[in-house]
């Protein structure tokens, strides 16, 4: 059986039949067929559903903790010691939040890093959702692994779990350069070579990073990852804003790609912003991602695509910078192709997710040019149904694939219950 | 008749009962009387309305008609010949649009300078909604006059005919020192002054104005009002972004009131980021506002907070800059100070400008501070009820005093026939 949406609004604002088979968009304005499912698309816009390239889903749980606080104290003060409650539960439920946000943003497909990943898996499964998912490997112990070996098996075990899987695509995440040691990204690349996994890494997000790699190697962290063999195009650093022009050119020289968080790096005042046109100009693979709840404070890709581009231009004093068309391109398009997959585009042979949006909203009129409508004006709360993988998760605002009521009362439980025992201790 | 709302969650998070009578919240968990027409509160948040002090609401019918451009080409090519064909039928039609999107939004009331402004506050009455509205003043000519005498003249009309009105407050509007005579904003002044009116005024929103009017007067934009007596607490500057300590002294000195565009600021590129911090230490009263939605796209108080908040955070390398409390208090309770009306709090006595927002949403949980979701998670979809100066103009995201529907469609009509006018000249 395949799926019709009928006469929907497409992305260049004709209006169009869509034909979606399995997992794949069939045709555009093709056959009908008797035993069709069919959605009724007028007065919708159909898009293709986000490529969010970087989060830790699981942290949806830390919404609101803490705010406004210095990234040292954050982390010292909040993050880590609430981490040391964390375990597979916690970790399940977090994930089951943000999945269910993911749902109601349009976003199909996560890059997550964090720990005990096989239960973030199981969430993404239970809600139909897709994720690139790879194990944190730290120095010190992580809440799921005591040594860097522990969290080698670990990777390994997901590895093999998950090869071949429709849904679940698995990866390994050393956290960043700072809190691996040399030996231990090697062996990271080693493993990612042998299983021929994506490999996630937090690089030069903040100037003390920067600092920090230099005074142990003597080297700029794209230097040190390039002369340690690790850059290649299975590869997908996060942040990548402290960066000169030489580290861009060795980015684009080994096919590395870069997820860009714009709303995370101006909310933590990470300082720097993002050097886009530099990346775009020496052909650097750009995505865009929205970091954790935890410093974000929303899996919003509608508001991430408007910062990007508002933040870009007028950091170079230029409104030609990063416009709406190439902006929405970095997050759906250029996510996809960093994470593998044939979507990104309401086109015949590509991956069916695919986002409805209810464009009977005072904030949507008039209709022009689609694109920017979505880029500028639109945000999370306009889309209307979610398809991904070719199967609808939800429809006229409704998730069709579990009782969304319930499973946000759980989890909203288990965050109070977590934030409770992190409380008692950090007082 | 009085409204109550029961079982609210209030901004510290209690739940409460609220008792409204005439326009006014009367008290907070006050008796419940007989024939009061109740709200349902349960799941739902109730906060201040928002206040949103700088807009040009008639401007929608122009959103996404051209993006990405220089200021300079955008004016030329395509505002300044799209306004040749303004006349009042557009400028209702757009305010009727921007009104909608305000009650769909959660804003209650909103600064505006344009032209033709008695038929925006014919759509904001019809509405429901406050405005407090300014005649543009112009060197030049405007669609509604061809010479600034014309639009003293109607801004005086305007300010006799709105005397003591409820929801309509006249104001007086000169676009700028760069097109606005010393001799014109000297006589703009004496009119306020004589009918008591908030002068607004766009100041120092890109360097090109400040050595514009450097070269010409040989003085800086606030010096140069500081020095004709301009300056007063009945001014309301908006963007107030290229000022150098010396003048925010001066504003703070004459109890002049800012308007912040960040949103505006960035997309079109001004450069700078408002000195807010320096505005706060010398004590100006900093209010919130979208701009127009031409240079926006849309009017998303909550995105116009967010984005504030991680602009300065990120400029200043300093995250405790423009914590949420703060911020929220600036887009609700300081616009209201400034545009001179006791409201922004949900507290008896004040003016009973409300919404109410649905809790039961994925990016909303866990629930632990209002304000910090409010902030950096909620957005204007999250928006389920709107109540202005007493009356419910939107419950559970139905608008009780219009038809939605018949309104956007035809305010889209007349975006769509502007459009087409224009392009024809301008192609």
């Amino acid at each position: 059986m395949g799926i019709l949406i009928k006469d929907v609004f497409m992305p260049n604002k004709k209006k169009a039949t869509i034909y979606i088979e399995g997992n794949e968009i069939r045709s555009i304005n093709g056959e009908m067929r008797k035993d069709d499912f069919v959605i009724d698309g007028r007065d919708k816009l159909i898009l293709p559903a986000f490529y969010n390239t970087h989060t830790h889903l699981s942290m949806s749980l830390f919404r609101g903790i803490a705010e406004d606080m210095w990234l040292k104290d954050w982390l010292e003060k909040v993050v880590w010691p609430t981490e040391r409650y964390i375990d597979e539960e916690y970790v399940y439920w977090g994930a089951i939040l943000g999945g269910l946000e993911m749902i109601r943003s349009g976003i199909a497909t996560v890059a997550d890093m964090y720990f005990f990943m096989d239960r973030v898996a199981e969430a993404l499964e239970l809600l139909g959702l897709r994720g690139v998912l790879g194990t944190t490997v730290f120095e010190f112990p992580s809440p799921e692994a005591k040594t860097p070996e522990e969290s080698f098996k670990i990777s390994e075990n997901l590895a093999r779990r998950y090869e071949n899987h429709e849904l679940i695509k698995p990866s390994i995440a050393p956290h960043s350069i700072y809190s691996c040691n040399v030996e231990t990204l090697q062996q990271v690349k080693e493993i990612a070579d042998r299983y021929g996994l994506l490999v996630q890494i937090h690089l030069s997000e903040t100037r003390w990073e920067v600092y920090e790699v230099q005074k142990r190697y003597g080297k700029r962290p794209v230097e040190l990852l390039e002369g340690i063999g690790f850059l290649d195009r299975n590869v997908l650093v996060a942040h990548a804003i402290w960066l000169t022009k030489a580290e861009i050119r060795a980015l684009a020289k080994h096919n590395v790609k870069v997820s860009h968080n714009p709303v995370s790096n101006l909310k933590l005042a990470s300082g720097g912003i993002m050097p886009y046109p530099e990346m775009k100009e020496y052909g650097v693979l750009v995505t865009l991602g929205t970091d954790g709840v935890a410093s974000n404070n929303s899996l919003d890709m509608f508001e991430e695509m408007k910062v990007f581009a508002i933040s870009q231009k007028n950091h170079r004093w230029d409104p030609t910078i990063a416009k709406a068309r190439e902006v929405f391109k970095v997050a759906t398009e250029n996510g996809a192709k960093a994470l593998g997959f044939k979507a990104g585009k309401v086109e015949g042979g590509y991956l069916a997710d695919l986002m409805l949006i209810n464009l009977n909203s005072p904030h949507l009129k008039p209709l022009h040019d689609p694109i920017t409508l979505a880029v500028y004006s639109m945000r999370a709360g306009d889309v209307d149904g979610l398809i991904v993988n070719g199967k609808p998760l939800m429809l006229n605002r409704e998730i069709l694939v579990v009782d969304e009521g319930k499973l946000m009362e759980k989890a909203e439980r288990k965050a109070f219950e977590l934030y409770e025992k992190t409380m008692e201790v950090v007082k």
